[in-house]
């Protein structure tokens, strides 16, 4: 069924969450209190939909809520959305309101009486070189509340730096460093030598933390304190073991040295977290080693914000 | 064979380069004039010896000079005197001359009678937060000369800022520029959408180095404009057959920006730029729109450092 076949119809009230991103199907029913009662989980992200049978597939995993409570209605938002999922939304531009979200949502009513009410992505085109883009994060920012004046990080493969006032999304930026980690970590020079610990080592963590926030001149950017991975390795002061935790603290240290340098914040400021896997703890201890205070979001933000979205449709 | 095999013999003039690395064997046989006048090239690399007999597999690739020329005075610098290599050499601390780099050589006789001299790495111990190394670099800047008062920048997949004077190599600074366009091109959201072109595409790399240049503050850092190849493609402003060659200008420009940064160079300084590889002619362009002048060093800078420091030992 193609975009065509879209319509904006009258508010209904959605039973479930679709959260459906490149690597994994992810779908939480949503109980009359508001929160979720139950999930259904595959590995069938929108990477592995060689057909494009995207009505289908939801259809058939989607079954035994259906049987139960009737044709259900879904959200979603997020890359199921984007060009490369089952439709493309389009990007609302900043400044953006809840009600800008909901305005832009776009309804498609699937055989057999389901309805998936997508939501749209946001995009920043005050940003240069071109336009910078979201999809999910503002549900997420929805979902923590935009009462607030203040900047919020969202961490993630390319983590984004919002700032929120006046009941709108103002802005934001796109920091690829959960991309570098991932690359870096599997595929360079350290992938031969480095042994993933069984937990995570906070001790290196807050080494590479430290590597990133050294402010001496000839300490250089990125692309030299990389390699100081293999440097403190080749010297005898960073284990096999301690490497990719060094090198996350490094990658997600220099993310907050980036965000001081770009204005996002400075010394003594209150941030955000929003995020909801083990990157939220990360993020909030790189923040308190850049001087900041932190706020946590809630974990379910992504799910308060569709709903609180999709009431607005 | 051991390294407490190793020892110093007497000079012996080479008539073989070894360039061993991690993905290739390469051997250049030297001529009387000191060029060279064959060479063997294998994709034996350091990494596909498995069983450690570096010894053997050098005679064996070896034996048809041997026939004709009987037994070998090999020079090997680079990653073959490595700690993941045949053996491991020390690094001689900045600041090097020839003559220090040739007394730190070690010779190792080969059953067969060949000889390989191993040449020795180079460390900047000041270097931040953990001494930076080279290996095989520092010939070639013996190679290139080492009388003039400059930078010299050394491309590659762990590219080499160095700074010479009075015929010595000063100090030294590793950029990961290579490894992180490698690991993104094949590895990261780019590598699915992202499309070879069969000659390089010049344009859309100066675009990637205007990119890198651009110096309004809202623009970021190197997490944020790697975002751009993204947003770029999104915003129909790049192809997919554009987007490896914008990449490669906007990593290496902006390794040009940290090095600015960093104070090896600013705009009307006179950098040398060498190397044997596509990589020259890219740099060339990059220093350029970072408004340097530029001397190219010699292809063969290499064989040129390995032959002169041999000569010292």
């Amino acid at each position: 069924m193609g975009a065509d076949a879209a319509k904006r119809e009258p508010k209904s009230e959605p039973n479930v969450v679709l959260d459906w991103g490149p690597a994994q199907f992810r779908a939480l029913l949503i109980g009359p209190d508001g929160e979720e009662s139950e999930r259904i989980e595959t590995p069938q992200g929108i990477q592995s939909m060689v057909d494009g049978d995207f009505s289908g597939l939801l259809a058939r995993t989607l079954t035994p809520w259906r049987q139960r409570r009737g044709p259900l209605s879904i959200v979603a938002a997020g890359m199921i959305g984007s060009r490369n999922g089952w439709l493309e939304m389009p990007y609302v531009p900043t400044p953006a309101s809840p009600a800008d979200l909901a305005a832009a949502a776009r309804r498609l009513e699937l055989e057999g009486g389901d309805t998936v009410t997508f939501l749209p992505g946001l995009t920043h085109r005050a940003a240069r070189p071109y336009p910078d883009v979201m999809r999910g994060e503002e549900t997420q920012l929805v979902g923590f509340g935009l009462g607030r004046d203040m900047t919020v990080v969202l961490p993630g493969t390319h983590a984004k730096w919002a700032r929120i006032a006046g009941g709108r999304i103002e802005r934001f930026q796109t920091f690829v460093t959960g991309e570098i980690f991932a690359t870096l970590s599997r595929h360079s020079f350290l992938a031969k030598v480095a042994a993933r610990p069984a937990v995570p080592d906070r001790q290196a963590f807050a080494r590479g933390l430290a590597a990133a926030r050294d402010a001496q001149p000839d300490a250089g950017g990125l692309l030299t304190r990389l390699f100081s991975v293999r440097t403190g390795w080749l010297a005898g002061k960073i284990t096999p073991g301690e490497m990719v935790d060094y090198l996350s603290g490094l990658v997600i240290g220099w993310e907050f040295v980036e965000a001081e340098r770009g204005g996002w914040c400075r010394a003594g400021d209150t941030v955000a977290v929003v995020g909801d896997d083990d990157l939220v703890d990360l993020y909030r201890r790189a923040a308190e080693a850049s001087g900041l205070a932190v706020v946590m979001g809630p974990e379910d933000a992504a799910v308060r914000g569709a709903l609180a979205i999709t009431a607005l449709v």
